[in-house]
């Protein structure tokens, strides 16, 4: 007889996958990145030196650097937390992680059981909701303006919280290049959240993923290091090297005082992050790390101009944003009545994918159903134009907006 | 005021894990693999190749194969498959995983619920033990002999736990150099194996992860292939390179039927395991992978013949084990009265590292307490036997085990 899987599933097993479909003419969605940025030639010498220098400690589990992470990697980090993110960190106050998601599952291990409540960004990252959701957490969504997670809005949660004898579990927020605003927190409002963490005694998720993609190469200091400069060791900030150098190079990065991290290393039970990619990276980096960046930044900083500028002319006005400060993404609202999660099934047909803003809002169905994100890394700028002139024809069918699409030109 | 932690953990939280300590002299413990036999020069080689050849992929998350993994690594995986596990499988019956560990990782989370049963050779891989208890299930052990799980055995526990109305959720072996017995269950039992599991309807997690590493190089068809002949889809085969080519590159593989795959592909959310690895080893494997195993099994069968020496040397007849089949341990047992979860903490204060029964065991304390397991493949011939000397000495002193140490010579 066949075998039944389902009566040895668990119950909260999620629906399953589909199967994979190749890339449409048109990618939006997903967070790709620029592939004539790819720094090809200093990633195969970086392999090339590593591998004549050090290839037989891949023989060993962790090579000779123990669980926390190639050991020359979080060095590399050390310097570049204190000089792009002004964290003062040591070399065991990393961890290095199979991209930023599994620091995020460390995280949520740690602290999230179901029906506990983690304050987040209004709009934010979809992985990071779909997860908590998944562990059964109570979302509570911080409103957002142009400088990223209101702090007036924060502080009137956490008293109505208090009221009601709820203290969370931990605050999420990614404030420099939120994903998907492109908004960075300024200074002032990054301390002030951070007192209402100390106050209140909550741990402090911050996601740095995006930081080094400032296009102006100007940030504010991390909230871990203004955390770090006040004694409080209860910020954990996680961080990667899929926006700066490679997305399928899978090596994000933790940092955490010994207390949490210990218990994060506890939970780690995966043998190891892959060892090559960290060995390449640490090679990469000591040398070609700032030159790549600049040049990664002013490559997207083009895509997001033609982006820009290619909206303005197939949607006018009926396609509000902010340009963003950096990072590889534009968060777009459209007016009401469109439903960009019917958009984006449409736009499947033409070739174009997009994440519809549904999946990156914890906010009410009727603000988040007209927004959506489009990712501008990936194509190049001809495919942008060509994309969005095939955007506006689909959703002006559809929705009827833009109303004259093609001659509305914003001024 | 500081940061105190306790209060937001989750419940369940391991104890924190201690600060790493240098490798020590004679390091026995975990599964490493022999330094001189990383196959350094192909693997650059490789590199090289597929950094010229594809390195702009790198800046798509999944590369262009999707989140099964990359297409070539899968395609080598289909001829590797076949050959040596006698399995018939297509691409898309296969998952790269960052180590056979996520395999696992993603096995129980589409199984295991606090309470479930799940059926366990006796002896065991401490890391598959750990990973259910921490899931709070129930691990029935099934004796064991030179043959493996034995049958007769498994179908009384059958037996027994349909009269209490339960079914296992799964069944858990390594059939082929098991862990830690270094035994390989040949093809009666294998079919003996699949038949109750297909009579019972659960399914069966075949761990393959020594499996390349047979000494004589004959092996029997893995179970996954018996089911596949009989169109059963109720196996879920796990493989590894982390034993064939170098633990460090964290590359794993699962095989499954796709109702099974669709499932666990929808708990892999960690977009993708990391893909330089995935290409090197895809590059390497097409032309290398062969020989390179003749070679490594060949010095791995030095190494396990020096390792017999030396505790029929230093132990004589109070070490008992069964010379393995292949891979990279032995387990010993030693004379009743010996605790070896106190001799590996004494034996640490001497340099020498090995893991101790215990952990490695779900059988009653009096049995697995006197064993241990002792991993051959890192440490030099020379290392191996001056290890085994200092261990006699070590347990000589507190267990005045061996008797006479240094002295007795096993005939």
């Amino acid at each position: 007889m066949p075998f039944t899987l389902l009566p040895h599933l668990r119950p909260d097993t999620p629906a399953p996958a589909s199967r994979h479909a190749p890339f449409p003419r048109y990618n939006f969605s997903g967070g790709h990145n620029d592939p004539a940025s790819t720094p090809v030639a200093a990633l195969r010498a970086a392999a090339d030196a590593v591998f004549a220098r050090e290839g037989r400690t891949l023989a060993t589990y962790g090579l000779e650097s123990g669980p926390l992470g190639y050991r020359p990697l979080r060095d590399v980090l050390v310097a570049k937390l204190a000089r792009y993110a002004g964290i003062e960190a040591q070399a065991d106050d990393i961890l290095i992680t199979s991209g930023s998601l599994q620091g995020l599952d460390l995280v949520n291990a740690l602290f999230v059981s179901p029906g506990d409540t983690v304050l987040i960004e209004e709009d934010c990252y979809g992985g990071s909701i779909s997860r908590l959701n998944r562990l059964g957490a109570t979302l509570i969504g911080i409103p957002q303006d142009a400088q990223g997670m209101r702090i007036e809005a924060l502080s009137e949660t956490l008293n109505r919280l208090k009221t009601n004898g709820v203290t969370p579990k931990y605050l999420y927020t990614i404030p420099t290049i939120q994903n998907p605003s492109g908004s960075v927190m300024p200074l002032a409002r990054r301390r002030a959240l951070l007192e209402l963490a100390m106050t209140a005694g909550f741990p402090v998720v911050e996601d740095d993923c995006y930081a080094d993609l400032v296009f102006s190469g100007q940030r504010p200091p991390a909230i871990a290091a203004l955390a770090r400069q006040a004694g409080w060791d209860g910020v954990i900030h996680l961080g990667s090297f899929s926006k700066s150098i490679a997305p399928a190079l899978r090596v994000g990065f933790l940092v955490a005082g010994w207390d949490i991290m210990s218990r994060l290393l506890a939970l780690k039970q995966d043998a190891g992050s892959g060892a090559l990619e960290q060995m390449v990276l640490a090679e990469f980096c000591a040398t070609h790390f700032d030159a790549h960046l600049a040049m990664l930044r002013a490559a997207l900083q083009v895509k997001a101009d033609a982006l820009v500028a290619a909206l303005a002319e197939q949607f006018g006005t009926a396609a509000e944003f902010a340009a963003p400060e950096g990072g590889i993404f534009l968060w777009v609202t459209l007016p009401l009545g469109v439903d960009t999660s019917r958009l984006a099934e449409l736009a499947a047909r033409s070739g174009i994918a997009l994440n519809a803003g549904a999946e990156w809002s914890v906010s009410a169905p009727e603000r988040s159903r007209r927004r959506l994100r489009l990712c501008f890394a990936n194509p190049s700028v001809d495919v942008i134009r060509a994309g969005i002139t095939e955007l506006a024809q689909v959703c002006h069918r559809e929705f009827g907006v833009p109303v004259r699409s093609g001659n509305v030109v914003k001024t």
